[in-house]
Formats: structure tokens, C-alpha cells, sequence
């Protein structure tokens, strides 16, 4: 018996392995995994076997010879096993369907306009994972798992949200609570920590092992990556750094602080200096909507666009204590990427080089010039696909 | 061959793993060991004598009985194998012999007035270790090597000073210079990184994953160790929290920046402070001192002890920059143990309630929770002894 379960293990083991390295290698023959594994030329065909059987890995047309025959190759099969991702905001939640390729196959959205309670989350959830697959005709058994990104501190242990104090949620449980989906594995994410698993696993960090992931939104936080891991902190809430303090004599953070960078560098701090400028009365494009309500981060990045200076003036003045708390992290932590992401991807180009003078100026020379700071190339979704990535971590043994 | 190959690997493997087991359990049977590490009794058996016979560890009374004969146990040899260790700052080098239990057999300390040239330092040292060795008649067989810590950034894969900016030096090499101990193996160190790695081996951070050394003396740096393993950072800089950015206003400091951390704590900007208001003529114990050269840190110390109001203000304002600097830290990292050591140790005690309350007031309320901030139990010679434990390190396979 004791042989039995070690060699399932063992099977087990050797497939996450092949079918990790067809992943990293994206297109690979039978030889050059039995190369890399060690693996004999028989164990590796069987697993290749058992794999194709299960739908992971295809054949996919003839490679080049090395000598003999020239090899079929293999490659991860498409639309064959799916992972679905949430990011759950303050004011929607939005969904992505992916498949164990990492492609996306549909994208969805709920909006609210109050406070949404777990239960109702709950609820709206299973309605769209419902929706997705009868639409795309999925199998549940070939659903790898659900991967939910909240905007708080989540156990790594237990899969739960211990506190997300922006949705008024308190040791919430998904995997307990979506009982149509309870056969599904469930993985729950800090959302700044899901967009650096996302960077990591197909964005700009990809092979990076020190890198930062910072999301500016209605509240900044970061996704921080040491020698190659995610870095949770002693109890899970690193990456704070809305909460680096910018300007001692700033205004008072909803934390109880002062001068916190969420209350000059998000957006919502963008927001209502715009509106205060704007109700004083300086000459700017945005005094053309009526009501100061109409003013949303993408209508101040249309006048910046625009040249309206008073615009523009407050996404650099926003951007400069950006670059102050990101020349403390880099200073601190010496990182060889920082990407901003998340609607800061909206004005990033408009900003950058301002963000970039800044860290060359206040940050020690040997870490500031070791670091590439750049724009997230993937956007808002980056925390919703990272989320779906949780489970296609799993299943490829990371 | 390949066989002989394989056993002498496994040989030292075993002998690395019993090793470390004794260290970690300072007493042990055999029997335990076997049942530890999976060995079987001859094997555990043979590896034990060959450690003994080497002289790293010995048998030493007699044990409890779980059952059958009451068993000899075993531990590390005191005396019997060294490490030395240097600290070098920009006024002294400080040098320690331990032996492989950690135990201080030896202190020794170099002062100098002027900035040292790497060829100095390196006929300093040699001097110093002929010293020592003579002195205990250690033969070099029996030093398991030489560990140097300077402020400065160092490459963990070369053992070089890549840039050292307060010594002047840039990219020497102490293993390719130590020409008389060539064959005894020296590994080199960032001070506030060595400090940390001798909080975890033998201070208040033994069995802590995720904890901060911040050393604070005429400069501040840190020694980050996140997931159990010391961080170094992309290039090598991580922990440069001296120059977190406290005070956008404040003064100019050695960096090019404004108001970094060690322009408002370190023990210079202390001396600085004081003298200039010793300057003013505020009243204080401090103007008994004819001289201003003639006050230091213990001189202010001192006064603030005896109630010197002024004194007390200067270190409390210090400690509140320092503060400030902890909260983003604490907020950034989310670490379970903030240790304040070097020469914080000789005032500590004065002000880290005050930094405390900083910390529970600016840091978010669930990392400032968990994260204890304490007081070096070291002392000034954390980085002399976490030097001298690089090849402790290296011994037991850490």
C-alpha cells in the first residue's frame, strides 16, 4: 500500500513538473522534457500520456530535427481547462474567464452604487459564474477554481478575508459560502497582492524576483515580491504603503493619520482637489461641466490631454508624492521593478517622467538607478486576472 | 567513482544536518537524532563519530531515560573551532573570536582618526588575527573562517565591497588581500544586514521570519529579513531606511535629499542639534562642557538621566523622526519585530515608549498590532558578532 501512494505521488509530482515546463517552454518536444526532468525516456512519455488523456496538453505540428526524426511537439491545450477571476471594489465587481493558457475568453461587470454586503456579493457571484459557464458550455470538473481579490488583509491559511474595511466585511468566508460551486476550489487575494501575481505570471514581471506592483485607485496599495515570492507580511497586510506619510502637515487619512499618500495620490484625492479648484473659480476646462458631480478621473485626463494646465497641474502635484513614497520604498527596499497600475494606467504617460526626475533626485543613486519604474500594460483588470491566475497556480505547482 | 562521489556528498550532508541539530538542540541523544533526521542507528552511529573525531562535538553526561539504558548525550564542543569577526566603521575596527557554540572568547578594538585606506585596514586586521590566534593558540585549521561587516553595499556572490562610501573604498576584495590567511575562508557583509543575521542566530529575533534591525549611530541603516531568509534587495541595497524621506522641509543631507531620516536621528544629527543649542545658551547641564568637541552621545545621555530637560528634548525629538520612519516601515512590510540596536541601546530605554505611541498613532492599526519594537539586547556589537557568524553559517549549513 505504502508503495502504491508513493507512486501516485510521485505521478502526481512528475505531471505538475512536465506540465509546468510545456507552460514556461510554451512550445517543447518529449526529448527535451525528458532532458530537463532527468525523467527516463518511458516515465516521460507516460506522463505525456496521462496528460493528453486529462485534456491539459496537445500535440501541436513537428519541430526541427536534432539528428533523427524530426519530434512532435507538445504545447498547453486551449479552451480545455477555465480558472475564473473577481475583483470585488467598493463599487462593482468584475469578472474574468480564463483558460489554463492564460487567455482570456469573457470578461463581466456588475456595478452598485451603496455598499454591498457579503451575502449579496455571494449571490451576484454565483449569478455570474452561472452566466459563464452555460455560456461557454464548462463543465464544472474543468473548472481549475475561483480566485476572488478583495481590497483587504485575507489569511493565506484559512482562504478568508479577515478584515476589508472599504466593503464593511469582517472574517468572511467564499469557499464556505458559494454552496452551488462548493466541488470548486476557492483562493482569496489581497487585490494589490493579485495584481503583482498577475505581473509576475504574464505582465512586465515576468522572471523578475524584487519587484513592487503599486495600484493607485480610489485607495494606493502595493503587491511586494522578495527573492521570487510573494511577501505577506508577519500577518498579511504588507504592502500598505497608501499609508507612507508624504506631508507631515498634510490632510487627516481615513486610518487616523496625517498626510498619508492615498490623501494626495489617489484618486480620490484627485478628485476633490479638482472640485475644490474648481469651486474657487480658476480658469480650466472642467468649470464646463455643470455639475461638479460630472468630474471623474477620466474627464481631468481629458483636459489634461486637453492642455488645461490647472488639470495637469494636479496629476503632477498627485504623481510628486507618488515619487516622494516611491523613493522610500526604493531606498528601502531596492526593488528592480515598480509598475503602476490600475487607473493610474489612465494618466501615466502624462506623469511619468516627472515621478521618474523625482526618484532620481530624492532616492539613493545605486537603488534609483537599478530600478525600472514603469506603466502597467495590463490595467484595471490586473488584480481580476490575478485573481484567476490563483487557481492556474495551483495546478502548475507554484 | 560516481558512487564514491555520491557518498562523500551524503557523508557531508548527513554530518552538516547532525550537526545543526545539535546546535539548535544544544543536547541530544542518539537515538533522538535517528528519529529526527530518518537515519538509521549505524549511519546516525558512523556520522556521530566522524563529528567527534573532527572535534565538533562531544559526549557529555548522561541523559534521561525514555524506557531502556539512560542514553550519553551529545553537543557542540566549545573551544574547538573560531570564527572571527570585524566590524569596520569609519573610527574603529572591531574585531571578535567566537567559537562555534557562539560563545565570545575574545574582543578586540582598533581606533583611528582618519579616514582608512583598504590597504590599511588590511595590515590592521592581519595584525589583529596574528593577535588573537597566538594568543589562544588557535591553529589556522581550526578557524572556520573570517567574517567583515562594513557600511557599505557588498555583492553576496563575489564577497566584494562593491561601494563602501564613508570608508572610500570601491570594489576591494578582503579574500584576494588577507594574503598571510589565504586559505581561510572570509565572507564580507553589510553592517546592518550582519546585525540582523546575529539577532536571528543568537539575539531576540532566533525563530522570527519577518523582522527589521535598524541600526542607529552616525548613520541609519537596516537589515530586512522577509520569509525567513535575510533580503538583500535587488542590487544588493536593501534597508537604506536612513534615508527614508521625515521631513520634506528639514535639512540637506550626505545623499542630495531633504530631510532624510539620519539627518534627524542619527547620533550625528543628535551631537548637532545639541551643540547648536548649547550655542544658543539655552540653559542646560550641557554648557558645563567648556569644549562642544567634548560632548558625544554619552555626554547627552547622561545629562538627559539626570534630568537635563534639554538633553531629553533633543533625544525625544530624534525618537519622534524615528518614529515616523517605523510607521512606514511598519506599514510597508507588516514585520513581527522591529529591533533598535547600536548606539540606540545607550538612550533607548528614554524614548521608545515615545516611539511606540508614534507608532500606534501614524501606523495602520492591524500591522501596528503585531509588530513588537524592542531594544538590541546586543549592543554595539551586534555587527561585529553577526560578522563572525557568516561562517557559523556556512558550518551548519544555514
Amino acid at each position: 500500500m505504502k508503495k502504491t501512494g508513493n507512486n501516485q505521488f510521485l505521478k502526481q509530482y512528475n505531471e505538475t513538473m512536465i506540465l509546468d515546463l510545456v507552460r514556461i517552454n510554451k512550445i517543447i518536444s518529449r526529448a527535451e522534457l525528458s532532458n530537463i526532468t532527468g525523467l527516463s525516456a518511458t516515465a516521460t512519455g507516460m506522463t505525456i500520456t496521462s496528460l493528453i488523456e486529462k485534456g491539459y496538453i496537445h500535440e501541436t505540428g513537428i519541430g526541427e530535427s536534432k539528428g533523427g526524426r524530426r519530434p512532435m511537439m507538445l504545447e498547453l491545450k486551449s479552451e480545455a481547462y477555465y480558472s475564473l477571476g473577481f475583483d470585488i471594489d467598493v463599487d462593482c465587481i468584475n469578472m474574468t474567464l480564463i483558460d489554463s493558457t492564460g487567455k482570456i475568453i469573457s470578461n463581466d461587470e456588475f456595478k452598485y452604487n451603496e455598499t454591498i454586503s457579503f451575502e449579496n456579493a455571494v449571490e451576484i457571484i454565483e449569478n455570474m459564474i452561472e452566466k459563464a459557464i452555460l455560456q461557454f458550455s464548462i463543465k464544472t470538473e474543468r473548472l481549475l477554481g475561483m480566485g476572488f481579490a478583495v481590497p483587504g488583509m485575507v489569511s493565506s491559511s484559512t482562504q478568508q478575508v479577515v478584515l476589508a474595511p472599504n466593503l464593511g466585511w469582517h472574517n468572511v468566508n467564499f469557499a464556505a459560502q458559494l454552496k452551488k460551486f462548493k466541488d470548486v476550489p476557492s483562493f482569496v487575494e489581497n487585490e494589490a497582492m493579485a495584481s503583482a501575481i498577475c505581473e509576475n505570471w504574464i505582465g512586465s514581471c515576468q522572471g523578475y524576483n524584487d519587484f513592487i506592483c503599486i495600484n493607485i485607485k480610489s485607495g494606493i496599495g502595493a503587491g511586494i515580491f522578495t527573492g521570487g515570492r510573494l511577501y505577506r507580511g508577519a500577518s498579511g497586510s504588507a504592502g500598505e504603503v497608501g499609508h507612507i506619510s508624504v506631508d507631515e502637515n498634510g490632510p487627516k487619512c481615513g486610518c487616523g493619520s496625517y498626510g498619508c499618500l492615498e490623501t494626495m495620490s489617489s484618486t480620490n484625492a484627485i478628485l476633490s482637489n479638482a472640485k475644490k479648484l474648481v469651486r474657487q473659480g480658476l480658469p480650466s476646462k472642467l468649470n464646463e461641466y455643470e455639475n461638479l458631480e460630472d468630474i471623474g478621473i477620466d474627464e481631468i485626463v481629458k483636459a489634461a490631454r486637453l492642455g488645461d494646465k490647472v488639470s495637469l497641474d494636479i496629476l503632477m502635484e498627485s504623481a510628486g508624492y507618488l515619487g516622494i513614497a516611491i523613493s522610500n520604498i526604493v531606498n528601502t527596499l531596492n526593488p528592480s521593478k515598480i509598475v503602476l497600475g490600475k487607473e493610474f494606467v489612465k494618466y501615466g504617460d502624462l506623469v511619468l517622467e516627472h515621478i521618474k526626475d523625482i526618484v532620481r533626485s530624492k532616492a539613493l543613486k545605486m537603488p534609483a538607478s537599478n530600478v525600472e519604474i514603469v506603466i502597467s500594460d495590463i490595467g484595471e483588470q490586473v488584480s481580476t486576472l490575478g485573481a484567476a491566475i490563483k487557481p492556474l497556480k495551483a495546478l502548475f505547482g507554484k
